[in-house]
């Protein structure tokens, strides 16, 4: 058996926690996690397996010493899974970077980082190549639905004219916190004073996946409009991380436009809420030929998030040095799937 | 504006005419028509535009000399449309190919050659090495609807342990050539023999699709069953290119199953025949989490064949010399779309 790669698992929270026992329990023929970084310290010190809920100690302590760990323990490359924001993030990724230790993050704004920030997204990228590490964003959206799977599905077509993607998912199958996170149980006036106040921010990553797909096909895009998040009621009750009673906010949708002149180029639309009948994910190309895909149910997305992060391990340890995105690596897809029987 | 990319035509027959009409009309922002091979004494020396049914004169002859037309034109890029199997193009791609220049081919066995024959594929990736060149096989089928798409839907997998793929057409939506291909039009017995004497092989590309796909994602398939096309028929008439009565062929069905010990691992299936009432494009993987696509209509064969060999040129020649496949280019999609408006 070839050595196995060595993962340091960076941020043990809700996606880290489930990246870490994924890889312990299922991925163990050719990854292990050697290594486990957090800033709370709750975790610092105590054993990864309980931390993540492995159910049994795995004989690594989390740390909150970036530099240390990494050095002590050598890993081939960082799963990082701390925050949706690049600002948020810089520092970590510098660290890791500079340690030599390329690095996968589920880090929303880090997907398409240049149009967030060019002057953080420049200096990862310098930072990354000086010390001939890969930098890759990526996740179940952004990540794939919205961006490398509308890319991809603009292959067969020779011409395109409009590109519409959407996505609906019943919230009551995802975790808790993110029922809060959409707003769900909320009143109406609490859900708009919660958009004002920064409490609700909507899904972050929209305009990352627009401009990923725009540049793949050479759209310049005028603008993007990033609607602000609007509550979900339902005339009826339904039941999630409480009873939605009706005219209660059951979730969210958000809307973005991709203008090019006054025409509306490129539509997303999001919605999760709790109750929602139909799950769906859905590109709609109006083209020569028109490629139209809809998929039942949509695409998990704690479970996808968790496979993209480990799927991409083995071309993002092969990739190029520096800040890359999705449509620099070679064909996504499942990595060393273990025979079915 | 930059440079246009110049492209040689190689085969000036439906596929290769279609390619011309497309450059000549849609794409004439990015690159353009430089020369055209043929080896038809009927069309050497004609004008390109007269062969191809441009419906105008279009400046470039058809010649029937390999060297001495990519010599005399300097062409960036060959898109190559003469046969399916990789013992009759072997040739023609290693005479492209000592010319200096990439190719793109839409020969089905081409898509992934080192299954078909092991020393033509190390041969021709050695020519391709020692010109500096990349040669690429694709098309919508192999080249996407069964193997890239697949592949990319795998992603946000944690864990594989099905895949179902399957395409349905309805031929009468086909070229006349096509319908007659898939035995529409004949009798029963007459398709049976017609499979017997070879002049129907069914769909060329199952086996290089399935063994891309279980490649990508590290299944090791024991076999590859390639099913012997099925006559379909039908209890009412239908209209393709002759009347199709009842009990008359009006096209195929065939299947493939990879197999891992007795486990159907993945499993295609291909149908067009005339009267299909649903035209689809179905991806589904019986996984972590679960991921079922399906289109509606199918992606049109010839349109995205088309574009696929078009859609490729920048990324194969940005690519690394050798004989490569889909699974070594980045994200494949449109390329230099024009603005909607």
């Amino acid at each position: 058996m070839p050595e196995r790669i060595k993962v340091a698992n960076f941020g043990v929270g809700v996606i880290g926690s489930a990246v870490v026992r994924t890889i312990i329990e299922k991925k163990s023929d050719w990854i292990e996690i050697v290594a486990a970084i957090d800033s709370d310290p709750n975790k610092n010190g105590k054993d990864l397996g309980d931390v993540a809920g492995l159910g049994r100690s795995y004989g690594v302590k989390v740390s909150d010493q970036v530099e240390s760990t990494l050095s002590s323990t050598n890993p081939d490359i960082v799963i990082h899974t701390t925050s949706s924001y690049l600002a948020h993030v810089y520092s970590q990724l510098k660290a890791i970077a500079e340690q030599g230790v390329d690095v996968i993050s589920s880090c929303e704004e880090l997907s398409y980082p240049q149009i967030v920030d060019q002057n953080i997204a420049k200096d990862l990228d310098n930072i990354a190549r000086q010390n001939d590490v890969t930098i890759l964003g990526t996740g179940i959206n952004p990540g794939f639905v919205m961006d490398v799977l509308p890319i991809v599905l603009t292959s067969p077509c020779v011409e395109v004219e409009h590109i519409r993607v959407s996505r609906q998912m019943n919230a009551a199958n995802r975790r808790i916190p993110f029922q809060k996170k959409i707003g769900s149980g909320m009143k109406v006036e609490e859900f708009k004073q919660a958009i004002k106040n920064g409490q609700i921010s909507g899904h972050v990553g929209l305009s990352q996946s627009m401009s990923m797909l725009a540049d793949a096909i050479g759209w310049k895009l005028d603008r993007i409009e990033i609607l602000s998040p609007e509550p979900v009621t339902l005339d009826h009750a339904v039941t999630g991380w409480m009873e939605i009673k009706p005219g209660i906010v059951a979730g969210t949708e958000q809307k973005a436009v991709g203008m090019i002149g006054q025409t509306r180029a490129i539509e997303y639309e999001f919605r999760a809420y709790i109750g929602a009948k139909e799950e769906y994910d859905a590109v709609e190309i109006d083209g020569t030929p028109v490629v139209s895909f809809r998929s039942s149910p949509c695409i998990n997305g704690d479970s996808g998030t968790i496979a993209m992060l480990i799927n991409m391990i083995p071309q993002v340890l092969k990739s190029k040095a520096g800040l890359i995105t999705m449509s620099d690596l070679p064909l996504p897809s499942a990595s060393n799937m273990p025979s079915p029987i």
